[in-house]
């Protein structure tokens, strides 16, 4: 592992990576604003499971860390669009691991 | 990143990791093994913020998914040691990126 020691400096970044990306759903809803901007349904559509209130929870906080930015459009009526920035495809490296170790998990405990 | 159109298989292998290490306090308890097998109150101690009853509920779940090993010594009294097993080190591409992100972030958020 990256500790040799376990210094408490390192315990510090993974403490506040794992707080910027707490739950089960901040990373996916990245995940899907990856490929492109989205309306909010179409978030929602795309991360199933999830309901509206946590899916509007979870975009403010977001937006709060940097990761999502949300943009008004003066169209009649106004559309919101949402849009990963650099910060949030910054995590680009988590979910490339994220998304390996979670394959040799399936593999490792369901056997598949 | 690694999408190339959100296939959702992949969202599929990042379900089951973020699944397997929900919370905040999974990847900080691995991390503490990461320098060698250790007993209840020394990990308790490490990951500073946790309480007796969490710890214990960690590594049960941490256990079940073969994560960490709990094993019993017949000393007198019986001591009780966790490590870190394989399967759980095979973290170590996901703790690094967590590290290395966390430390950008800590910079952009908090500005040091």
């Amino acid at each position: 592992m990256l500790t040799k020691g376990g210094c408490p400096k390192n315990m510090l970044s993974i403490r506040d990576a794992l707080e910027a990306l707490e739950g089960r759903w901040k990373m996916l809803i990245l995940f899907s604003l990856s490929t492109g901007p989205k309306r909010f349904g179409q978030i929602a559509k795309e991360v199933t499971g999830i309901s509206d209130r946590m899916l509007s929870k979870e975009l403010k906080n977001l937006e709060a860390n940097k990761l999502v930015k949300r943009e008004i459009y003066s169209t009649f009526p106004p559309t919101v669009e949402y849009t990963i920035t650099a910060h949030g495809r910054s995590l680009e490296n988590v979910m490339d691991a994220l998304h390996y170790w979670g394959l040799a998990h399936r593999k490792k405990i369901m056997g598949k």
